[in-house]
Order: structure tokens, then sequence, then C-alpha cells
């Protein structure tokens, strides 16, 4: 975006970009002008160099709060009123960013799709007829499309990372804890991350250095330790086995994830084949396990007196968590504890793994058929990595003949988040994605 | 014990010794002559110098396995007799330890009093009316009547602590996951720890040493950091508030426990009053919340098929597991997280808390009238430890006036197992309890 513009005209073109994507429902809520004068007004008054984020334009998924703005985690008889921002909103307009309005997402964040709200299919930003990516759709496409610098999504599943992916965005999913979920609607509350998402990797790192702040009022925020940031100049990754890379039938996603491999050799990184077995049997946990309780924790006195609130598909989800033990609980942890411990055992020999973000894309009328199998195909990368207590990071990896961006996600172990943005950055520099 | 007999005389003394406690149900299983042998013969073709346990006799709390001798966990009809020993038992006995038998326990690991056993209730080493303290009874009994020099017990909610403030013994509860716990009946798998009894408090620390060691095929198992262990010159430790601090009428209790926080200011320390509700809710949860069904998974098959086989307070406390939801799971783990988030920035202040192990001892008779309610007395000081991820460090305190030993416990975050036992060393000493 030009920098020459002051806050106050580059919020003014803005407003004409979205007013242009009318059609396309990526926005919930944007702000008026005079709900943003308080914002443009105090940028006014303070030097331009004194705040890291000077009148950057963000917007915010709309399962986090802002103040005085409504959230309705995309389910209109839910909608509050927050009287404060969520901790990580707060910290990044103190730094100087300005908020442009609340994005659309798959209702109450359960959802990789981005076809599951009631406010109407938020499109891909590159080829309309297929789906922009979920839970956190109208966050990606809003700065694929030039209306924000970057953008918070929340991740449970996967949020974060494949509306990257298919948006050809950068998509930090960051260790669990690290940023405040203080002010965010939860989905699966001890799973729930804050996610990035930016058109580049140097914003992103940016943004995370300002928000991954510790929130001792979240009991679930972890103070980030002080690890070693040097980027690697010779590093191992690990890739899944063959026949657990899997496309769908999607041979020009393969063909890109090969060359991503080829560009990560080429950084100087040796390649490993790795058993992905403890993350595929993890990955299953997410949704048929009993984490999904948390969903119906979360709003289980809407879903019990108005279910009629809920859009058909996401109810049907979420009561699935109603029926769980704590014996199934208990049977599941235990698994998963086994699951962990195998998988940190194949992460101590690589710097990092390195997948598809997701195998293929969908068109949506695809979607709308088969709203239940083609999401879980598209978590097939994605769902294992809170469980893991993995940190992630998408990053595009090349287009489609037919146009549309493919993405690969460098993933490690708990608060690599800087490594990964670093190890991100130079990928994309060598493979000139960026 | 005398360090100049060779371990076959030792072991001729300890089977004299445990022949004149006959009456005392403190083994359910000594290893016989025959048994003792390829031990004995390993050390008498070892050097002394050579193995840092050499000839050290234990004892082995019945529900860790040894090598062919059955485990029962106090369920006669549950005995397995397993092909090899639990990881802690083989690292003390590789490291020269010998094992003279299995201890009496409450069945299941499931009590604080040691009274329920189907084997009888194991006595009090001092005065044989009054309970021993359990769940591991046998184990803390026989290393104060001098059948072993130090004996494994496991500690879910104060199992360690307990009766080694009742037989005036340390007894270290690890931090969770330092000692393995494979090889060892689950009582709430999640939170268990294995624990260690000795009368003297370098005896501990060297059983530490060697039993902390990090066990991979135990998805529970955490590696131990490097944390500072220079010992505390100066230090501040908190003490409950005074409404908090509850003897259950035990006035003898109450004077040896003020007697103890001068002696800890005699050796430096500065005294800070904390409001331990964040602990003693969370203790709350232990029986009451979903993690009493982490019990009943363990026994599943056993309660549903053969529940006679269960004595009866027991089965009952077991049984209340299996009616629990997911849901009530979550909620439980989200008011933890929150407990835990609390009770740590009080940690924050202090270097360590100072606590009665228990407010008060039992008579055995006053607990079989009343078996539920005083178990739960006992545990008021001890539940919310591993709920909490705490270490802690239960040490001797003086006695009352009829006899009884009283004891004291230190505790602090995770890992700070080495500080406690440098600060429980030091605080023996000065109060020549040692």
């Amino acid at each position: 975006m030009n920098k020459t513009l002051t806050p106050r005209e580059l919020m003014k073109q803005i407003k004409e970009r979205i007013k242009a994507n009318i059609d396309n429902p990526i926005w919930l809520y944007t702000l008026s002008d005079d709900e943003l004068e308080i914002y443009l007004k105090r940028l006014e008054e303070c030097d331009v160099l004194s705040l890291p984020l000077y009148g950057i334009p963000f917007a915010i998924k709309d399962n986090i709060d802002l103040k005085d703005i409504p959230t309705t985690a995309a389910c209109p008889d839910y909608s509050y009123l927050p009287s404060e921002s969520a901790y990580v909103v707060k910290k990044l307009i103190e730094a100087g960013a300005i908020p442009v309005g609340k994005t659309n997402l798959d209702q109450f964040a359960t959802g990789l799709v981005g076809t599951r709200s009631p406010y109407g299919v938020c499109k891909n930003s590159i080829n309309p007829e297929y789906i922009s990516g979920g839970s956190s759709s109208g966050s990606a496409v809003s700065v694929a499309l030039d209306m924000a610098v970057f953008s918070l999504g929340t991740d449970t599943a996967g949020s974060g990372r494949v509306p990257a992916a298919f948006n050809n965005l950068v998509g930090l999913k960051p260790s669990k804890g690290v940023l405040s979920t203080s002010g965010v609607v939860p989905a699966c509350r001890s799973l729930d991350c804050v996610s990035i998402f930016a058109n580049d990797t140097k914003d992103a790192r940016i943004v995370f250095d300002i928000a991954a702040s510790f929130d001792k009022s979240d009991p679930y925020s972890r103070k980030m330790p002080t690890v070693d940031n040097s980027a690697l100049l010779s590093f191992t990754f690990g890739v899944p086995k063959k026949e657990q890379l899997v496309f769908f039938g999607d041979d020009a996603a393969k063909e890109l994830f090969y060359q991503s491999v080829e560009s990560f050799k080429a950084m100087g990184g040796v390649l490993v084949e790795v058993d992905f077995t403890p993350m595929l049997e993890a990955a299953n946990l997410l949704y048929y396990g009993p984490w999904v309780t948390e969903r119906y924790v979360a709003v289980k006195d809407m879903i019990e007196n108005r279910p009629d609130s809920f859009i058909e598909v996401t109810k049907n989800i979420i009561l699935s968590g109603k029926t769980k033990s704590a014996e199934d609980y208990f049977n599941a942890e235990y698994k998963l504890k086994a699951y962990k411990r195998q998988a940190d055992m194949l992460m101590a020999d690589i710097d990092f793994a390195l997948t598809p973000t997701t195998g293929t894309i969908y068109k949506i009328d695809e979607v709308i058929v088969e709203p239940i199998q083609l999401n879980t195909n598209l978590g097939y990368y994605t769902n294992f990595m809170n469980l893991l207590d993995f940190s992630a990071y998408a990053v595009p990896a090349g287009f489609r003949e037919n146009g549309l961006p493919f993405g690969v996600t460098l993933f490690s172990d708990a608060f690599d988040d800087r490594k990964l943005m670093l190890l991100g950055e130079k990928y994309m520099q060598i493979s000139s994605y960026e």
C-alpha cells in the first residue's frame, strides 16, 4: 500500500474498495466514519515514527471483540456489544493499527470452508467460484483484496491456515497461549489460538511481536520463552511419507508441493521422510473425540434454548459434543498423550516439518453438496496442530494453471514461531512468491 | 543402619524385623531367600563403590511392578504377575538397591488413611492405635520400622506425604512426570506420581537423583530441566492466612506448626501470608470433579464385572466417576486453569509455601466409623498439589506430647524438587529432628 497516504486518506481508499466488493460478504461490520474518528484523531496527534503500526488498517474476525462494535460469531442471535476490545486487539490499536471492521466466518469458527455463515458465503479472492477457506474467511479475503494490511483470525482446527493457502497469504498459527484469547468467543477453549494473516512475511513478524504479549487474565496464556531466533543456514526438514501425502486427486497441488520441497532443499535443507501416523491419529480426535464438547460448553445455553439460531451443519457438529462422557475424555487424553510423545520423538530429529496446507481446494457448490467430508479433507494436514501443541506457519507456494494458489505449512514445536517465520520468509524470497 | 554388614547379613536382620512385626500387615509380599538370591549374588560380584545404592534395601508399594512378583494394588482379584519391573524400580535395582517386598496400601491407592485394605489395617509405626496414613501405608511403616532404608510410594492426592507425616519420615512428592509411572497401576493417570519415603533427607536426595530419569515409553514422563540448586540463604516463604490454617481441633499440631514457622525464620526466611483460596478450590476438584473418572477408567472392566472384588468405600468412590460427562470435565478444567493462574501468581512472590502436611491425625477406630469425612480432612493440604502441578516435600516437624509425630510440607513450582529437598534438609538440621 502507498505509504505516503495519511491514515485518513488510506481509510477512504479502503472504504471504496469495500464498496466495490459489496457483493462478496467479506465484512459483517465496517466502522463508520464516526466510529473511525477516535482512531484517526489519535494518530493525527502522534508522530508517525512513534508507533510501530502507525496507521496500518487491520481486519478482525467477528469472534474477536472490538470495543463498542457488535461481536456475532456469525450467529445474529448471539450478538453482543463488548465494552472492551480483546487483549490482542487492544495491543495492536495501542501500536497504531486501525480497525477496519469485523469479518465473516464459519459460524462459531466451526469449519474450514467459509460457507457456513448465515451472512452468506465469503468467496475466494482469486476465483469467486471457489471457497475462501474457513473459518476465518473474511479475515483472509479482506487482506488478499487489500482492504487491510493484516488481519486477525482464530485457529483451532486450521482456520488460520486454510484460508491463507486459498488466498495466497501467509497465515501464522502461533503456539497455543502466546496470543491471548481474552475477548475471543471460544470454540475449543483449551485449543483456540488467535492467528495472523498478511500478504507479507515481514508484516506478519511485526504484528506477532506486538501481539505476543503475556496476558495474566487469560488462564491459557503462556509466556514466550527466549529462544534462538537465528535463521538456519542448513537444516533438516521432515515431509510425510509418500502414502500419507494425499492430494485428493489434485495433481497440480501435488506438483506444487514437490516444487516447494525442492526450494527448501535449495535453501540448504536436508529432506527426511517422516511417518505421520501420530499426527494423523491425533487429527482424528479433534472432531470425533471429546474436544468437540468444548464447542458445546461454549454455546450450551443458546443451543439448548434457541437451536434454530444455528445453521444446521454447525448445530449438528456442536450437539455431537453433548453426549460425550468424562470416560471418553480421559481415554482420548491418554491416546493423545501417547501420540504427542511419538510425534515429539519424530520432531526431535528435524528442525521443522513441511506439509501441504491442504491437499486440494473445492468449489463452493461442491462444499454445499458435501459439507462434512470435504471439510474433513481440508483438515487432513491441520487438525492435529493444536492438539499436539505445535506452532505452524502457512505460506504461499505458487499457483495452479487455473490461477488458484497453493500453500504449504511449516510446523515445529511450541514457541518456534519466530524460527518458522524466518524460514518461511527465506523460502518466499528464494521461490520468489513474495 | 549398620553399614559394615554385607547385604546378605543385612537382609537376614531385616527378615527378622519383619517376622517380629508380623501382626502389623505392612507387607503383602516379602521376597523369599530364593527370590532375593539374584540380587544378592549380583552385588557380591560387584565392588561396593561401583553402585550408588549398593546393598540398600527398599520397599515397593504394591501398585508398582517388581518383576516376577505379584502386583495386587491391595485387591486380590486384580493380582497379576509382571514380567518386568516398573521403570523406576529397574533404575534403583541397577544402582544396587535390593527389593525387600511389596507393601500394603489403600486399595487402588484410593485413600489417605491406610485402613482401606482387605489385607488388614496397617498400623502406625509409633502408636498402633493410630492410622499409618495412606495410601502408601506399608511403604511408610516399613521404613519407619527399619525394614528398608527407603521405599517407593505413589502420590495422587497426598499418599506420599500423609504417611510420611504420620511416621516421622521425609516424603518427596516429585514434580509430575519426573519419576516414570511405567509399570505403576494407575489411580488418576494424568496426576499420578511415584514418591519416595526415607528416614534421612540425604537418602531421599540420592534415591531421587537415580530415579528421576526420563522414560520415553511413559507419555506422562517429563524431563527435569536444569535449574539452580543452590541452597537459599535468605528466602521468602508463604503460609496460608490464619482462617485457612485449620487443625481440626488439634492444638498440639497447631503449636508444632508455628514452631516450624519459627525455624524457617531462623534459617533466614521471611514469612508471607498467602491467600490459599485457589489451592483450596482446586483441592475440591480432585474427588468431586471429573478426575475421579480416571480411577473408574483404570479399573473399569473389573468394577463392572466383579464389583465384589472391591472394598465398599473404594468401590463407591470409584463408581462416582462413571457418570461424569465430558462437559463436566471441561468445566472443571477451565476452573482449574484459572486456579492455576491465580496460584502461580501467588507462588511468584515466594520461594516456597509451607503448610502442615495434615492438620491432625486420627485413630483407626475413628476412621472406620467415619471413613469419608476424616479422609477428606487429611487431604486439606495435599489434594491440590498434583492438579496445580507443584512439587512437594513432607518433612518431620516434631512430636506431640502423646508421642505422635507432626509433619510440615514445603511446596513450590514443578521441577523445584531439589530446591525443596535442600531446604528441608537445612530445616531438619536446624530444628534437630534429624
